[in-house]
């Protein structure tokens, strides 16, 4: 059950929240206050507090806002106080780096399925996962009830990919393609267009 | 020289219609009107036409926009038309990944530097591009005049070599340690958070 409906900017800016209380608590930090927050993330004090109101009354005047308790309650509130399984499509340069990448907290996020169509990568295990043959990825994921999928295949093969990962009960998809995705309206879509950031990012060089 | 001042909004658009305008260009349609980009992209078409309106007078009534006009025309608001060397640091799984991604338009961006601090790799060759030791990093990229960086190290190193390529000249760069990275204000810097997306994506699930 969700609290008071959040803003989707609010939600956005969580995941910032969480990586800078991540860092203060492995610093031995206690608390931090508002400003802090707003110097650390480069937002403006009065959005930090509006963002805060939202996790409900934790902030103390004078003292700030515990940091453990606040992580915890943002971790509760963007549903990371449980694991979801992953299924990879595409075991190519950036899926393989994928398997077994170490910046993914494993007890939320782990890749346990990886498809492929290329039968000399399917049967093959890395990192522990064994690479399956993509034909048979609906029924596969939904056999083992996985709920996100990442795809990591050429552009060119990426809507018919997000397709049978909905078939299979995929509800959310992180897509590394360079492509406009065609879903249904019930599933969440995250994109990863590096090519995109690049491109934003030389408007200002 | 720039047109007159387009918000960041429309700019962190852009490459989106670009991505669409490619498509269409590739599919022989010389013409997109503005509902058709609203309905490809899920904007409001009042939006479409807002953005559209600060590439110049493009649209023609009942016929819409010129594919290959206005994609030529983007690339040159987004500086595209020039070629952009990179220099990476951390060649390990993401960035070797990144060494060999066919996602980027080569004659925009490419990887002609690559740095590791790995006896191991330093002195390899990858997609024709050398691996050279990241003590030297900061004096290569100033001599190679190279102004994007991409940074693929643990996030435990990232501040550190974000300094280095700094210090060689480099004014953009492109992070994908998860890490909040501490920078000149002068240096523009785009963040491939892969955790941050999936923490936002599992909220709407």
């Amino acid at each position: 059950m969700k609290e008071r409906r959040i803003p989707k900017e609010t939600i956005d800016r969580l995941p910032l929240y969480l990586r800078c209380l991540d860092k203060l608590i492995e610093q031995g930090e206690e608390n931090i206050s508002s400003e802090n927050f707003s110097n650390r993330l480069n937002l403006n004090s009065a959005q930090v507090r509006k963002d805060l109101s939202y996790f409900g009354d934790f902030g103390k005047r004078g003292v700030g806002y515990e940091t453990k308790k606040l992580a915890s309650k943002i971790r509760t509130i963007l549903n990371l106080d449980q694991k979801w399984k992953m299924a990879l499509v595409g075991v190519g340069n950036i899926g393989s780096a994928l398997l077994t990448y170490s910046g993914f907290d494993r007890r939320v996020f782990e890749v346990t399925m990886a498809f492929d169509r290329n039968p000399q990568l399917i049967g093959q295990e890395i990192d522990g996962v064994e690479v399956e043959d993509v034909s048979t990825v609906s029924d596969r994921i939904a056999e083992e009830n996985v709920k996100l999928g990442i795809i990591a295949v050429p552009a060119s093969s990426a809507q018919k990919v997000a397709e049978m990962l909905v078939k299979g009960g995929v509800t959310g998809l992180l897509n590394f393609a360079p492509t406009l995705l065609d879903l249904p309206e019930d599933v969440q879509l995250a994109q990863v267009d590096i090519t995109k950031e690049l491109e934003q990012l030389v408007y200002y060089l």
